[in-house]
Protein backbone atom coordinates (compact mmCIF):
# COMPACT_ATOMS: atom_id res chain seq x y z
CA UNK A 1 0.00 0.00 0.00
CA UNK A 2 1.01 3.74 -0.08
CA UNK A 3 2.45 5.46 2.69
CA UNK A 4 2.06 9.61 2.65
CA UNK A 5 4.61 11.78 4.61
CA UNK A 6 1.87 14.62 5.40
CA UNK A 7 0.73 16.92 8.07
CA UNK A 8 -2.96 17.79 8.99
CA UNK A 9 -3.19 20.94 7.88
CA UNK A 10 -0.37 21.29 4.87
CA UNK A 11 -2.71 21.87 2.40
CA UNK A 12 -0.25 20.77 -0.37
CA UNK A 13 -0.26 17.35 1.58
CA UNK A 14 -4.32 17.62 1.59
CA UNK A 15 -4.02 18.18 -2.51
CA UNK A 16 -2.45 14.73 -2.58
CA UNK A 17 -5.06 13.07 0.01
CA UNK A 18 -7.89 14.41 -1.91
CA UNK A 19 -6.19 13.22 -5.59
CA UNK A 20 -5.90 9.56 -3.93
CA UNK A 21 -9.30 9.77 -2.36
CA UNK A 22 -10.51 11.09 -5.90
CA UNK A 23 -8.88 7.93 -7.62
CA UNK A 24 -9.79 5.45 -4.77
CA UNK A 25 -6.37 4.72 -4.13
CA UNK A 26 -5.93 3.92 -0.83
CA UNK A 27 -3.14 5.33 1.13
CA UNK A 28 -1.51 5.01 4.97
CA UNK A 29 -0.66 8.41 6.19
CA UNK A 30 2.06 9.06 8.24
CA UNK A 31 2.53 12.59 10.44
CA UNK A 32 5.69 14.47 9.49
CA UNK A 33 5.60 18.18 11.49
CA UNK A 34 6.79 20.54 8.66
CA UNK A 35 8.54 22.95 11.40
CA UNK A 36 10.72 20.25 13.03
CA UNK A 37 13.31 19.73 10.63
CA UNK A 38 13.75 16.07 11.88
CA UNK A 39 17.15 14.61 10.35
CA UNK A 40 15.34 11.35 9.45
CA UNK A 41 13.13 13.26 7.47
CA UNK A 42 15.96 14.95 5.85
CA UNK A 43 17.77 12.03 4.37
CA UNK A 44 13.99 11.13 2.77
CA UNK A 45 14.03 14.69 1.07
CA UNK A 46 16.69 17.04 1.59
CA UNK A 47 14.36 20.10 0.40
CA UNK A 48 12.56 19.42 4.10
CA UNK A 49 9.22 19.98 2.72
CA UNK A 50 6.11 17.92 2.54
CA UNK A 51 4.40 15.62 1.28
CA UNK A 52 6.20 12.59 0.38
CA UNK A 53 4.37 9.55 -1.26
CA UNK A 54 6.14 6.29 -0.79
CA UNK A 55 5.16 3.33 -3.20
CA UNK A 56 7.00 0.14 -2.73
CA UNK A 57 8.05 -0.04 -6.31
CA UNK A 58 10.30 3.31 -6.18
CA UNK A 59 12.62 5.45 -4.30
CA UNK A 60 10.22 8.16 -2.11
CA UNK A 61 8.71 10.69 -4.69
CA UNK A 62 8.98 14.00 -3.08
CA UNK A 63 7.22 17.45 -3.26
CA UNK A 64 3.46 17.99 -4.50
CA UNK A 65 5.04 18.58 -8.35
CA UNK A 66 6.58 14.78 -8.86
CA UNK A 67 3.21 13.56 -6.88
CA UNK A 68 0.72 14.52 -8.95
CA UNK A 69 2.64 14.00 -12.37
CA UNK A 70 3.64 10.22 -11.06
CA UNK A 71 -0.09 9.68 -9.86
CA UNK A 72 -1.36 11.44 -13.18
CA UNK A 73 1.01 8.55 -14.86
CA UNK A 74 -0.32 5.89 -12.65
CA UNK A 75 -1.20 2.72 -14.74
CA UNK A 76 -4.65 1.24 -14.31
CA UNK A 77 -4.46 -2.16 -13.21
CA UNK A 78 -7.04 -3.14 -15.51
CA UNK A 79 -6.50 -1.05 -18.96
CA UNK A 80 -10.10 -1.37 -19.66
CA UNK A 81 -11.31 0.24 -16.44
CA UNK A 82 -11.76 3.78 -17.07
CA UNK A 83 -9.92 5.33 -14.11
CA UNK A 84 -12.42 7.12 -11.46
CA UNK A 85 -10.69 10.37 -12.27
CA UNK A 86 -7.68 11.96 -14.46
CA UNK A 87 -5.75 14.61 -12.53
CA UNK A 88 -4.94 16.81 -15.51
CA UNK A 89 -7.82 15.92 -18.08
CA UNK A 90 -8.23 17.06 -21.58
CA UNK A 91 -5.50 16.78 -24.66
CA UNK A 92 -2.34 18.61 -24.37
CA UNK A 93 -3.44 22.25 -24.24
CA UNK A 94 -6.16 21.74 -21.57
CA UNK A 95 -3.90 19.88 -19.49
CA UNK A 96 -1.15 22.91 -19.63
CA UNK A 97 -4.03 24.68 -18.45
CA UNK A 98 -4.76 22.93 -15.37
CA UNK A 99 -1.05 22.71 -14.72
CA UNK A 100 -1.03 26.29 -14.83
CA UNK A 101 -4.10 26.78 -12.31
CA UNK A 102 -2.53 24.26 -10.15
CA UNK A 103 0.85 26.19 -9.68
CA UNK A 104 -1.00 29.26 -9.01
CA UNK A 105 -2.73 27.46 -6.08
CA UNK A 106 -0.01 25.30 -4.61
CA UNK A 107 2.43 28.00 -5.53
CA UNK A 108 1.50 31.41 -5.74
CA UNK A 109 -1.46 31.18 -3.23
CA UNK A 110 0.17 28.84 -0.84
CA UNK A 111 3.52 31.06 -0.45
CA UNK A 112 1.47 34.65 -0.10
CA UNK A 113 -1.01 33.10 1.97
CA UNK A 114 -1.18 29.41 3.51
CA UNK A 115 2.57 29.27 4.18
CA UNK A 116 2.60 32.56 6.03
CA UNK A 117 -0.85 32.31 8.13
CA UNK A 118 0.30 28.66 8.80
CA UNK A 119 3.62 29.51 10.12
CA UNK A 120 2.05 32.57 12.03
CA UNK A 121 -1.12 31.22 14.02
CA UNK A 122 0.07 27.35 14.49
CA UNK A 123 3.25 26.09 13.41
CA UNK A 124 5.29 28.85 15.52
CA UNK A 125 3.48 28.19 18.60
CA UNK A 126 3.77 24.40 18.23
CA UNK A 127 7.37 25.27 17.91
CA UNK A 128 7.80 24.38 21.36
CA UNK A 129 10.65 26.98 23.36
CA UNK A 130 10.18 29.47 20.19
CA UNK A 131 8.52 31.88 22.06
CA UNK A 132 6.69 32.89 18.59
CA UNK A 133 4.31 35.41 18.58
CA UNK A 134 2.19 36.20 15.93
CA UNK A 135 3.57 38.90 13.27
CA UNK A 136 0.41 41.64 13.25
CA UNK A 137 1.89 42.89 9.73
CA UNK A 138 2.49 39.17 8.24
CA UNK A 139 -0.88 38.43 9.43
CA UNK A 140 -2.68 41.80 7.79
CA UNK A 141 -0.62 41.15 4.23
CA UNK A 142 -1.65 37.42 3.85
CA UNK A 143 -5.34 38.37 4.61
CA UNK A 144 -5.41 41.48 1.68
CA UNK A 145 -3.55 38.54 -0.26
CA UNK A 146 -6.44 36.04 0.40
CA UNK A 147 -9.14 38.64 -0.47
CA UNK A 148 -6.98 38.91 -4.34
CA UNK A 149 -6.68 35.40 -4.76
CA UNK A 150 -10.75 34.66 -3.07
CA UNK A 151 -11.50 36.86 -6.11
CA UNK A 152 -9.65 35.25 -8.64
CA UNK A 153 -11.18 32.16 -7.96
CA UNK A 154 -14.73 33.69 -7.84
CA UNK A 155 -13.87 34.66 -11.45
CA UNK A 156 -12.39 31.65 -12.73
CA UNK A 157 -15.74 29.59 -10.81
CA UNK A 158 -18.00 31.85 -12.33
CA UNK A 159 -16.72 31.88 -16.14
CA UNK A 160 -16.33 27.57 -15.95
CA UNK A 161 -17.82 24.73 -14.93
CA UNK A 162 -14.68 23.49 -12.48
CA UNK A 163 -11.17 26.37 -12.00
CA UNK A 164 -9.20 24.82 -15.06
CA UNK A 165 -12.02 23.86 -17.48
CA UNK A 166 -14.93 21.81 -18.28
CA UNK A 167 -13.86 18.38 -15.97
CA UNK A 168 -12.68 18.87 -12.82
CA UNK A 169 -8.85 18.16 -12.01
CA UNK A 170 -5.83 18.14 -9.65
CA UNK A 171 -6.36 22.61 -10.00
CA UNK A 172 -9.48 22.33 -8.22
CA UNK A 173 -8.22 19.59 -5.32
CA UNK A 174 -5.29 21.73 -4.69
CA UNK A 175 -7.40 24.91 -4.38
CA UNK A 176 -9.80 23.42 -2.52
CA UNK A 177 -6.74 21.92 -0.48
CA UNK A 178 -5.46 25.57 0.42
CA UNK A 179 -8.51 26.70 1.63
CA UNK A 180 -9.63 24.11 3.31
CA UNK A 181 -6.63 24.96 5.58
CA UNK A 182 -7.67 28.67 5.78
CA UNK A 183 -11.05 27.38 6.94
CA UNK A 184 -9.78 25.62 9.25
CA UNK A 185 -8.01 28.86 10.84
CA UNK A 186 -10.97 30.73 10.32
CA UNK A 187 -9.68 33.10 7.93
CA UNK A 188 -11.93 32.54 4.92
CA UNK A 189 -14.40 35.29 4.42
CA UNK A 190 -17.18 33.16 2.64
CA UNK A 191 -20.09 35.77 2.45
CA UNK A 192 -18.09 38.06 0.29
CA UNK A 193 -17.00 35.54 -2.24
CA UNK A 194 -20.86 33.74 -3.57
CA UNK A 195 -19.08 31.73 -6.42
CA UNK A 196 -16.47 30.47 -4.95
CA UNK A 197 -18.35 29.38 -1.92
CA UNK A 198 -20.89 27.87 -4.30
CA UNK A 199 -17.57 26.19 -5.65
CA UNK A 200 -16.42 25.16 -2.55
CA UNK A 201 -19.55 23.39 -1.38
CA UNK A 202 -19.19 20.89 -4.13
CA UNK A 203 -16.13 20.05 -3.25
CA UNK A 204 -16.65 20.13 0.50
CA UNK A 205 -19.43 17.50 -0.20
CA UNK A 206 -17.52 14.81 -1.96
CA UNK A 207 -16.82 11.76 0.12
CA UNK A 208 -13.01 12.51 -1.02
CA UNK A 209 -13.29 15.20 1.40
CA UNK A 210 -14.97 13.42 4.44
CA UNK A 211 -11.64 12.30 5.81
CA UNK A 212 -10.13 16.02 5.54
CA UNK A 213 -13.16 17.80 7.43
CA UNK A 214 -12.21 15.08 10.20
CA UNK A 215 -8.87 16.34 10.75
CA UNK A 216 -8.01 18.06 14.01
CA UNK A 217 -5.15 19.71 15.66
CA UNK A 218 -4.56 19.45 19.26
CA UNK A 219 -4.73 22.81 20.67
CA UNK A 220 -6.09 24.29 17.26
CA UNK A 221 -10.26 23.95 17.23
CA UNK A 222 -11.91 24.67 13.65
CA UNK A 223 -14.60 27.27 13.66
CA UNK A 224 -17.82 24.67 13.51
CA UNK A 225 -18.39 26.10 10.36
CA UNK A 226 -15.51 23.86 8.59
CA UNK A 227 -16.85 20.44 8.86
CA UNK A 228 -20.45 22.32 7.98
CA UNK A 229 -21.34 21.23 4.48
CA UNK A 230 -23.73 23.75 4.99
CA UNK A 231 -21.64 26.69 6.23
CA UNK B 1 6.70 28.97 -34.95
CA UNK B 2 6.30 29.16 -31.28
CA UNK B 3 6.95 32.28 -29.59
CA UNK B 4 8.29 32.27 -25.93
CA UNK B 5 7.59 35.35 -24.01
CA UNK B 6 10.88 35.88 -21.79
CA UNK B 7 13.67 37.90 -20.65
CA UNK B 8 17.15 37.40 -21.21
CA UNK B 9 18.05 37.06 -17.63
CA UNK B 10 15.24 35.52 -16.06
CA UNK B 11 16.10 31.70 -15.30
CA UNK B 12 12.98 29.78 -15.88
CA UNK B 13 12.59 31.63 -18.95
CA UNK B 14 16.77 30.20 -19.78
CA UNK B 15 15.23 26.95 -18.75
CA UNK B 16 12.90 26.84 -21.35
CA UNK B 17 15.04 28.47 -24.10
CA UNK B 18 17.72 25.49 -23.41
CA UNK B 19 14.96 22.89 -23.67
CA UNK B 20 13.62 23.99 -26.85
CA UNK B 21 17.36 24.17 -28.29
CA UNK B 22 17.80 20.61 -27.49
CA UNK B 23 14.69 19.42 -28.95
CA UNK B 24 15.49 21.13 -32.25
CA UNK B 25 12.60 23.45 -32.15
CA UNK B 26 12.82 27.02 -33.22
CA UNK B 27 11.38 29.80 -31.37
CA UNK B 28 10.57 33.31 -31.94
CA UNK B 29 12.02 35.32 -28.16
CA UNK B 30 9.43 38.37 -27.35
CA UNK B 31 11.43 40.49 -24.42
CA UNK B 32 8.94 41.20 -21.08
CA UNK B 33 10.23 43.47 -18.49
CA UNK B 34 9.23 41.33 -15.54
CA UNK B 35 9.74 43.95 -13.24
CA UNK B 36 7.21 46.33 -15.31
CA UNK B 37 4.34 44.25 -14.26
CA UNK B 38 2.65 45.36 -17.68
CA UNK B 39 -1.14 45.38 -18.27
CA UNK B 40 -0.97 43.54 -21.02
CA UNK B 41 1.52 41.29 -20.15
CA UNK B 42 -0.85 40.23 -17.10
CA UNK B 43 -3.80 39.80 -19.54
CA UNK B 44 -1.84 36.84 -20.99
CA UNK B 45 -0.56 35.75 -17.57
CA UNK B 46 -2.32 36.96 -14.65
CA UNK B 47 0.22 35.75 -12.31
CA UNK B 48 2.73 37.74 -14.08
CA UNK B 49 5.41 35.68 -14.27
CA UNK B 50 7.74 34.39 -17.12
CA UNK B 51 7.78 32.56 -19.52
CA UNK B 52 5.13 32.00 -21.36
CA UNK B 53 4.81 30.03 -24.49
CA UNK B 54 2.67 30.89 -27.23
CA UNK B 55 1.60 28.17 -29.40
CA UNK B 56 -0.41 28.73 -32.13
CA UNK B 57 -2.73 25.79 -31.63
CA UNK B 58 -3.19 26.53 -28.09
CA UNK B 59 -3.98 29.40 -25.76
CA UNK B 60 -0.84 30.72 -23.84
CA UNK B 61 1.30 28.41 -21.97
CA UNK B 62 1.86 29.84 -18.75
CA UNK B 63 4.62 29.00 -16.39
CA UNK B 64 7.89 27.04 -16.29
CA UNK B 65 5.83 23.84 -14.92
CA UNK B 66 2.62 24.70 -17.69
CA UNK B 67 5.58 24.70 -20.25
CA UNK B 68 7.69 21.93 -19.57
CA UNK B 69 5.07 19.33 -19.42
CA UNK B 70 3.58 20.70 -22.46
CA UNK B 71 7.22 20.37 -24.14
CA UNK B 72 7.22 16.70 -22.30
CA UNK B 73 4.49 15.58 -23.86
CA UNK B 74 4.98 17.34 -27.60
CA UNK B 75 4.15 14.33 -30.14
CA UNK B 76 6.79 13.81 -32.63
CA UNK B 77 5.97 14.76 -36.29
CA UNK B 78 6.94 11.75 -37.31
CA UNK B 79 6.28 8.76 -34.75
CA UNK B 80 9.35 6.95 -36.04
CA UNK B 81 12.03 9.28 -35.61
CA UNK B 82 13.64 9.42 -32.52
CA UNK B 83 13.02 12.32 -30.23
CA UNK B 84 16.15 14.37 -30.05
CA UNK B 85 16.03 14.76 -26.14
CA UNK B 86 13.49 14.02 -23.22
CA UNK B 87 12.80 16.67 -21.05
CA UNK B 88 11.51 13.70 -18.44
CA UNK B 89 13.81 10.22 -19.35
CA UNK B 90 13.05 6.91 -17.76
CA UNK B 91 10.51 5.26 -16.27
CA UNK B 92 7.78 6.85 -14.03
CA UNK B 93 10.34 6.33 -10.82
CA UNK B 94 13.49 8.31 -12.34
CA UNK B 95 10.69 10.55 -14.30
CA UNK B 96 9.47 11.47 -10.58
CA UNK B 97 13.16 11.90 -9.57
CA UNK B 98 13.59 14.77 -11.84
CA UNK B 99 11.02 16.46 -11.29
CA UNK B 100 11.50 16.59 -8.03
CA UNK B 101 15.23 17.99 -9.02
CA UNK B 102 13.68 20.48 -11.08
CA UNK B 103 11.16 21.58 -8.59
CA UNK B 104 14.37 21.70 -6.74
CA UNK B 105 16.06 24.42 -9.18
CA UNK B 106 13.16 26.42 -10.33
CA UNK B 107 11.57 26.17 -7.18
CA UNK B 108 14.01 26.35 -3.88
CA UNK B 109 17.36 27.75 -5.76
CA UNK B 110 15.31 30.07 -7.45
CA UNK B 111 13.50 31.58 -4.24
CA UNK B 112 16.40 31.18 -2.13
CA UNK B 113 18.94 32.89 -4.50
CA UNK B 114 18.03 34.12 -7.99
CA UNK B 115 15.01 35.66 -7.72
CA UNK B 116 16.51 37.23 -4.86
CA UNK B 117 19.87 38.41 -6.24
CA UNK B 118 18.06 39.33 -9.97
CA UNK B 119 15.90 41.73 -8.06
CA UNK B 120 18.49 43.27 -5.84
CA UNK B 121 21.08 43.72 -8.27
CA UNK B 122 19.58 44.06 -11.85
CA UNK B 123 15.32 44.59 -11.46
CA UNK B 124 15.53 46.97 -8.78
CA UNK B 125 17.92 49.38 -10.50
CA UNK B 126 16.62 48.91 -13.87
CA UNK B 127 13.24 49.76 -12.59
CA UNK B 128 13.67 53.76 -13.16
CA UNK B 129 12.34 56.39 -10.33
CA UNK B 130 11.91 53.70 -7.81
CA UNK B 131 15.80 55.15 -6.73
CA UNK B 132 16.47 51.25 -5.62
CA UNK B 133 19.49 50.76 -3.35
CA UNK B 134 20.80 46.78 -3.27
CA UNK B 135 20.06 45.71 0.31
CA UNK B 136 23.25 44.32 1.81
CA UNK B 137 21.26 41.81 4.27
CA UNK B 138 19.43 40.01 1.22
CA UNK B 139 22.65 39.97 -1.05
CA UNK B 140 24.45 38.29 2.10
CA UNK B 141 21.66 35.79 2.92
CA UNK B 142 21.18 34.82 -0.88
CA UNK B 143 25.11 34.44 -1.17
CA UNK B 144 25.20 32.13 1.67
CA UNK B 145 22.12 30.22 0.62
CA UNK B 146 23.97 29.87 -2.91
CA UNK B 147 27.13 27.93 -1.23
CA UNK B 148 24.35 25.59 0.13
CA UNK B 149 22.80 25.06 -2.96
CA UNK B 150 25.99 24.69 -5.00
CA UNK B 151 27.40 21.62 -2.35
CA UNK B 152 24.24 20.40 -2.91
CA UNK B 153 24.91 20.31 -6.74
CA UNK B 154 28.43 19.12 -6.27
CA UNK B 155 27.06 16.12 -4.33
CA UNK B 156 24.56 15.47 -6.95
CA UNK B 157 27.29 15.53 -9.59
CA UNK B 158 29.54 13.46 -7.63
CA UNK B 159 26.69 10.52 -7.36
CA UNK B 160 25.41 10.33 -10.74
CA UNK B 161 26.26 10.82 -14.20
CA UNK B 162 23.96 13.85 -14.30
CA UNK B 163 21.68 15.58 -11.90
CA UNK B 164 18.66 13.44 -11.64
CA UNK B 165 20.54 10.36 -12.78
CA UNK B 166 21.98 8.25 -15.90
CA UNK B 167 20.68 11.02 -18.70
CA UNK B 168 20.80 14.44 -18.91
CA UNK B 169 17.24 15.59 -18.47
CA UNK B 170 14.88 19.22 -17.53
CA UNK B 171 16.67 19.09 -14.17
CA UNK B 172 19.94 19.94 -15.75
CA UNK B 173 18.63 22.60 -17.75
CA UNK B 174 17.10 23.73 -14.94
CA UNK B 175 20.13 23.87 -12.71
CA UNK B 176 22.12 25.10 -15.46
CA UNK B 177 19.82 28.05 -16.36
CA UNK B 178 19.99 29.24 -13.28
CA UNK B 179 23.43 29.31 -12.60
CA UNK B 180 24.06 30.51 -15.78
CA UNK B 181 21.62 34.21 -14.95
CA UNK B 182 24.09 33.74 -11.57
CA UNK B 183 27.18 33.44 -13.29
CA UNK B 184 26.34 36.92 -15.68
CA UNK B 185 26.30 38.51 -12.26
CA UNK B 186 30.17 37.36 -11.38
CA UNK B 187 27.76 35.54 -8.16
CA UNK B 188 29.07 32.25 -8.94
CA UNK B 189 32.24 30.72 -6.14
CA UNK B 190 33.17 28.14 -8.73
CA UNK B 191 36.63 27.21 -7.68
CA UNK B 192 35.02 25.72 -4.40
CA UNK B 193 33.14 23.53 -5.95
CA UNK B 194 34.81 21.74 -8.49
CA UNK B 195 32.74 18.76 -9.01
CA UNK B 196 29.80 21.13 -9.99
CA UNK B 197 31.96 23.28 -11.72
CA UNK B 198 33.11 20.32 -14.57
CA UNK B 199 29.18 19.59 -14.64
CA UNK B 200 28.24 23.10 -15.39
CA UNK B 201 31.41 23.18 -18.05
CA UNK B 202 29.67 20.03 -19.76
CA UNK B 203 26.43 22.10 -19.79
CA UNK B 204 28.19 25.16 -21.27
CA UNK B 205 29.50 23.67 -24.19
CA UNK B 206 26.18 22.42 -25.54
CA UNK B 207 25.56 24.20 -28.48
CA UNK B 208 21.75 24.64 -27.13
CA UNK B 209 23.92 26.98 -24.78
CA UNK B 210 25.42 29.24 -26.99
CA UNK B 211 22.77 31.58 -27.72
CA UNK B 212 22.03 32.50 -24.05
CA UNK B 213 26.25 33.01 -23.40
CA UNK B 214 25.58 35.96 -26.09
CA UNK B 215 22.77 37.26 -23.89
CA UNK B 216 23.72 41.13 -23.28
CA UNK B 217 21.65 43.32 -20.47
CA UNK B 218 21.94 47.11 -21.48
CA UNK B 219 24.34 48.75 -18.70
CA UNK B 220 24.68 45.36 -16.86
CA UNK B 221 28.01 43.26 -18.37
CA UNK B 222 29.23 39.92 -17.32
CA UNK B 223 32.27 38.79 -15.96
CA UNK B 224 34.98 37.63 -19.02
CA UNK B 225 34.01 34.00 -17.58
CA UNK B 226 30.68 34.40 -18.60
CA UNK B 227 31.02 33.15 -21.94
CA UNK B 228 34.57 31.56 -21.64
CA UNK B 229 33.96 27.63 -22.09
CA UNK B 230 37.42 27.26 -20.41
CA UNK B 231 36.44 29.29 -17.41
Amino acid sequence: MLKLIQYRLCPLSRSVRLALAEMRMEVELAEEKPWEFRDAFLAINPAGELPVLIDADAPPVCGVYAIAEYLGEQPADDPEEEKPFALFPGRRPERAEVRRATDWFNGKLHREVSCELLHEKVYGGLNKGSGHVPDTNILRAARANLRYHMSYVNHLADERRWLAGDAMSFADLAAAAQFSSLDYLGEVPWEEFPVAKSWYARMKSRPAFRAILADRIPGVSPPGSYADLDF
